[in-house]
């Protein structure tokens, strides 16, 4: 018998794409029914100009599907109670239905004080420990999942991945997208491994995987050879530190290969062929935003407006 | 050279004792610095006979160590009203740092609103999801950990066993144990997997496991010989719908076995004998706590009144 291999590349743009066609017609639908269009409002300080670029591109894609978008941009040297009252105001605003504080803050501001000071029902990201709790609880619902990890989920889900049962492997434990990653594959049913900057030989239980989700900043972290042939791979790995939060969605290698029966993939091929495209968005674009976590991002703004009116 | 084997199972009675009397004294020389005395309030609804030996117990337990016990026992029929009545008494009450409301309470009343009904302050068992989302963030404490889960973690610590980069499997993801538990030990930079009745092949991954959490019902659900030599288990599965959640702690199994160089060791023995013997507890002393989790419900009640009075 010959050896069968198949590979695939998840297209995230034509999912995204799907994503916002659906989230069009339903924003129509809802404005034409009710007469509430959804708002989305984006608090900038400073001058980083990646932040600027990833406010025009989040506009651009808000007018594409029909959410209103409202900016706030302040100089650098902003009051931390500025911030405060900005915030407040769009606490209490009825046509914004998320706000999104975009991070890094200047140094001299409290990051967490104004991250706590939006409203739950507002907080775009879900990154409110109550919201996290929600999602580690069976039987709790969360208000809000945030954009990158539910962009690896609904990938899965709209290219027919199996999650229940399967052996899933999360690479990095942070707040904003690994832990995530793992308590949402867990209400999936997956079997769930966390690895980490302490793990001793990873490989060995990536090895195992039959879905990977990579969320680390070493670029050179997983080798293709642990990739064990019909795994899927999300790659959504970028160092949070050096670009700012909202890179992270980068879903830069998506393989996907099934029906491998026998004979070797070069998974190397793809790993390089993807971290170079990846290299060169960010060398290109700073302030691009992966079509995944944006498509997310418009999503949540919508399922807040509708929360907020009672129409399903 | 000669095959060297070792077992050694771990007293739980000894190091619950143990921090029994670390309790006792801190408690004497709070008492005596800022003359305030911890409280515990357990409210009791209906007539099971488990519930008011554990209540007894409980009272028992909270006088060795020098805690203030109150109890209100509340008919089968009373109503949610009633309940929340004593709940909101308690929460106002400054004698009472911690509130336990028994579970299950009867049919006809809404255990979540109850237990929501009790301050996040004063919350005992710390089930609340802001909790829980603290839990899981890193660079974020929770109030409180509940007590079975953060009785294993003290076990491991108190024996020595290292957790770092370790493989730790939790077997269950309840939100009452096991989830938690994986919580705990991805804090304590433990690479961690969940195994739950999904997963196909449990045992493929238990036997790659250093430290075995086992918080599930099923009793004959973990073979011995899925547990890789020099493994530390700690089985704390009981059925939480059969008998009420705080037979939970039992910490029915804990083999330690080190320095296993060669040679197979035979775990199915202490298996079977750990099984008799909870087996044993449990039919000639329902409402009877595991030392573990008694001890942690006295230590969480102490660091209450700490935080509550400012008290190091």
């Amino acid at each position: 018998m010959a050896a069968e291999t198949s590979a695939k590349i998840i297209d995230e743009k034509s999912i995204a794409k799907q994503i916002r066609d659906e989230i069009t017609i339903e924003i129509s639908r809802m404005k034409d029914t009710v007469g509430v269009v959804p708002g989305l409002a984006v608090i900038l300080v400073g001058d980083r100009k990646d932040s600027a670029t990833y406010v025009r591109n989040k506009k651009k894609a808000c007018e594409s599907v029909g959410i209103n978008s409202y900016e706030v941009h302040l100089p650098e040297d902003s009051t931390e109670l500025e911030v405060l009252k900005h915030i407040s105001g769009f606490n209490d605003d009825p046509s914004v239905h998320r706000i999104l504080v975009l991070l890094p803050l200047p140094s001299h501001m409290n990051e967490q004080n104004i991250l706590n000071s939006v409203c739950i029902e507002k907080d775009v990201d879900g990154f409110h420990p109550l919201n996290i709790g929600c999602l580690a609880m069976r039987g709790r619902e969360p208000l809000f999942v945030s954009c990158t990890p539910k962009g690896c989920i609904e990938l899965l889900h709209r290219y027919g991945v199996d999650i229940k049962g399967r052996r899933a492997v999360v690479i990095g434990r942070s707040n904003i997208v690994g832990m995530l990653a793992a308590l949402l594959l867990l209400r999936e049913d997956a079997t769930v491994s966390v690895v980490h900057s302490r793990t001793n030989n990873p490989e060995e239980i990536i090895r195992q995987a039959d879905i990977i989700i990579a969320a680390v900043g070493q670029e050179n972290m997983v080798r293709g050879s642990w990739i064990k042939p019909g795994a899927v791979v999300i790659d959504v790995g970028i160092n949070p530190v050096e670009v700012s939060w909202v890179f992270f969605g980068f879903f830069t290698m998506f393989t996907w290969m099934r029906k491998v029966q026998k004979g070797i993939v070069s998974l190397e091929m793809y790993v390089m062929r993807r971290l170079a495209r990846l290299l060169q968005l960010l060398l290109q674009f700073p302030g691009e935003l992966d079509p995944m976590t944006i498509a997310m991002l418009l999503s949540n703004t919508l399922s807040s407006a509708k929360r907020m009116h009672n129409y399903k």
